[in-house]
């Protein structure tokens, strides 16, 4: 079973709703909350994303403060994606049945100050105890200050920019992430952001999605491509290129997005927390390409976190 | 450990946050919702509740199709303890390693049909695959058309109620049952509700939540529980009086609410999805008192969900 085809199908099959503008498929969903019949309402952005012991975080390895940490950054870089602020969050936790009380409390801790580093309480949850390994489910609710940031937008002639450097975040980044909410906020109040989401999957994986959405395609530099150390670190262990581990290698929860070529030329003025790098320009024409500076065209990698097995083609 | 000294520690650990009237401790939260500062805002209602296999269902027995119904209709019961009205749910899912599309399908299909009954749509999700049991997780989110009913506001002299009839529901019922989502919002249109909450780990366990919630006590009346068939059929097969069944099974999904006696007295004439019985008032001494006609005290049983095996005191 592939990801992308249950995904599809799931999002076919959702159905449609007069109070749901957003719908399956984005980083969030939007629905509008009406207190009263005829009222205005509030549109909230809502998204639920799991974290498994021995998938997403290893007990064996990592604290379980560490393990709810990064449940809930997980989830926030969903609202940092739409540059949305997060009101709050829920956690439901599957505790193994050797779990101790001592255990539940950090986990517990390292979720609620993950989402306190946004001003974001912890409002609710679920605790059971089972006899598999531990899953911490987070879900959160946002509003956008201004219009939420979509996949569907980005425009022919955008430049296509990705903040941080990409590549071998399981080193030990994954767990240390601080998901770009301010910096998705900032942007969005100093530039026109046409789309907007964050790097889960790879860039190799997300970007197609972004394009899907849009109805066009990208040329990308691989010359421009942020390269991360720990994607050098990797490369040098594995012989695999360092650019191939930063176009494949999952977990960045850096933000890539599209805006205009002059607001692209601005983005070098604003004092950011990170830098942002232009790697590209979106086409009319919908397939992707990856050219080098002697223009040589390669193939788009397939691969990033769906398979498991990734395979480079282009890139030898 | 146990889930009630967890969750008295999380509660307490939580924090407060100025938008959010009411954290962690009901059956929903409550969040004020601003789409820009200084506006009004919308209080929206959360929730989030897992469902495990070979915990809440078992995929050895039940259909994908109905573990997912009930997944999505614990979450709903919530809501409907809340008075509330859902305006989308939320469902993340772990899938075992050799789960089949068809199976993922089924399961989005009962999540997505069961919150239909309520004109709720499915808005977004998340799914993994690992080698461990199938986990779904469902968060709800929603409005409440007056004010939402808590579980603080017990009165002394109010009559303690209960809908439709209590135990046995592991029989079978736990699957198949109806969040009392339009029944909840019938009553808070029609009669004055003071505290409410549903019936998930029984009311033996349930009831002291409430009556602690509210700072106050009840005397409940043994003969006027409402008693389940199921609970006939399980007490003849083990032994224990269908009595204990009735205050000690789990997942009834029923709903327990307060108010004053005469709209107690008029709940007769309402024309409601499951009967309505007054098991008893709510006393200001902070103690739970069970009688018979007799007038014979007994001890309210300890017990509910949380222990896995169960005491009875007074009820042989």
């Amino acid at each position: 079973m592939r990801e992308n085809d249950l995904l599809a199908w799931i999002a076919a099959n959702a159905g449609r709703h007069p109070s749901v503008p957003l719908g399956i498929g984005d980083d969030m969903a939007v629905v509008n909350l009406h207190a009263a019949p005829g009222n205005d309402g509030v549109p909230a952005l809502l998204k639920i994303d799991q974290a498994l012991d021995q998938v997403h975080f290893d007990l064996r390895t990592h604290s379980p403060a560490a393990a709810g940490r990064k449940a809930v950054n997980r989830c926030l870089s969903d609202c940092a994606a739409m540059a949305c602020s997060p009101a709050a969050i829920l956690v439901s936790v599957a505790l193994p049945r050797n779990a101790d009380l001592k255990l539940a409390q950090e986990l517990f801790i390292g979720c609620r100050d993950a989402a306190a580093v946004f001003d974001c309480p912890l409002v609710g949850g679920d605790t059971a105890v089972w006899d598999q390994r531990l899953v911490i489910t987070v879900a959160a609710i946002g509003v956008a200050s201004g219009r939420p940031i979509l996949r569907n937008a980005a425009q022919p002639g955008d430049s296509v920019c990705v903040s941080g450097k990409l590549g071998g975040s399981i080193i030990g980044r994954h767990m240390n992430f601080i998901p770009r909410i301010n910096m998705a906020r900032q942007l969005a109040s100093m530039v026109d952001l046409h789309a907007m989401m964050d790097l889960s999957d790879g860039l190799a994986m997300d970007l197609p999605r972004l394009l899907k959405a849009s109805g066009c395609g990208a040329a990308i530099n691989s010359e421009t491509i942020p390269i991360h150390d720990d994607a050098e670190t990797l490369s040098s262990r594995d012989g695999k290129p360092a650019l191939w581990h930063a176009l494949c290698d999952g977990e960045d929860y850096e933000l890539l997005f599209t805006l205009s070529g002059p607001d692209a030329a601005q983005l070098g003025s604003l004092s950011l927390e990170a830098p942002i790098s232009v790697i590209g320009t979106i086409t009319k024409e919908p397939q992707l390409i990856l050219q080098d500076a002697a223009r040589a065209k390669n193939s788009w990698p397939k691969g990033g976190w769906e398979h498991g097995s990734m395979e480079v083609q282009g890139h030898e």
